[in-house]
């Protein structure tokens, strides 16, 4: 990994092109960095920096081109292809990330799901189907799966990482709350939706004291 | 809001406690700044730098004690009381989300969920009852819920946006795909997991490169 660029400028970038669709929606074919920016409520400069990071977009005085910069943007996320990933934990939020049509509109496509529950597993619901966990390795295999998604409970999900790592997964986004100890080469991403929440906590409490 | 604090010190602050727990369940009662950084994979000065923003903690030499830390950013983040929320759209996502144990740990409490769908209503589940979205402005003001989460698809989220506002909410999470238009005075935060999974395209993507 390029130890310069920052995560959450890549983080950014699909905001950006998050962004892009909306405007090229809106039959907009060109933006200036400071529509992009107010849409996104941040500063043009933060904009232009992290976009610098990965070369010359746009024209001066005139702006981005939004199918260019959305093909660029794709290029730099590695969206210009496909890629295959599987979720690991058919509950709720398996359900749910599984069917997330956003994935499927950017190229990355849910191809199975594992989970240890008996009357879950060999369905077939919206051409995902249901396997027990001990196909994950052969699944994974036959399927050229490179992504895994993890929402099992927290007690299972530090096995369920040594599984998907001995199948060959080298990229995982983590759900289950608790610290994976996964080997170096291996890109984990965390996600927990308190961070998020409580960001609105924090901004609420704010307002409280202004009043 | 204080402007020169950064949306990403904030959402940090609560990796933080999440690091600061961990650490507290393995009975350490001190950690240094470089623990804490290492163990988020990020610079120490960067979690100086974010902690400086609110004051001095820690000893020179000695590092942080968690339970003074933990207390801190608690209170930084608005945590140190109760805060009710509800969920608008009981679909796979606001199950998960209703349901999701690291919202109670922190003090956000899931009071009631909102769906159009005659069938899921007026059922309680695990305390949690579903009404219909003619409830909403009153089961948020008997309630006294202060933020809301939508999970609704997006054709309906800004017409929920719309009576949520109108019903006193001034905190909206959204997981809907589409930029909602709410006032100015509406905290507003939006979370796409198309993001999170594009940061694994990206690095996958580079590795391959490097390769």
């Amino acid at each position: 990994m390029d130890r310069k660029i920052p995560e959450e400028t890549i983080i950014r970038l699909s905001y950006y092109l998050r962004a892009l669709f909306y405007f090229t929606e809106e039959n907009k074919k060109v933006v200036s960095s400071r529509q992009l920016a107010d849409f996104l409520k941040i500063s043009p400069h933060q904009l232009r920096k992290d976009l610098s990071y990965f070369g010359q977009f746009g024209k001066k005085g005139v702006g981005y081109s939004c199918p260019k910069l959305i093909d660029n943007i794709k290029e730099i996320l590695g969206l210009e292809r496909e890629w295959s990933a599987c979720v690991v934990g058919f509950g709720n939020l398996g359900r749910a990330l599984s069917f997330y049509k956003g994935f499927r509109d950017q190229g990355i496509c849910i191809k199975a799901a594992f989970d240890v529950d008996k009357n879950k597993q060999n369905k077939t619901i919206k051409d995902i189907t249901v396997y027990p966990l001990e196909k994950i390795k052969s699944i994974i295999k036959k399927q050229n799966i490179t992504i895994a998604i993890i929402t099992v409970p927290k007690e299972s999900a530090k096995q369920i990482a040594k599984i998907l790592y001995e199948s060959g997964i080298r990229a995982i986004l983590n759900f289950a709350p608790i610290k994976l100890d996964v080997p170096e080469e291996v890109i984990l991403k965390d996600v927990d939706f308190t961070c998020q929440l409580t960001y609105l906590t924090y901004r609420l409490k704010l307002l409280e004291k202004e009043d």
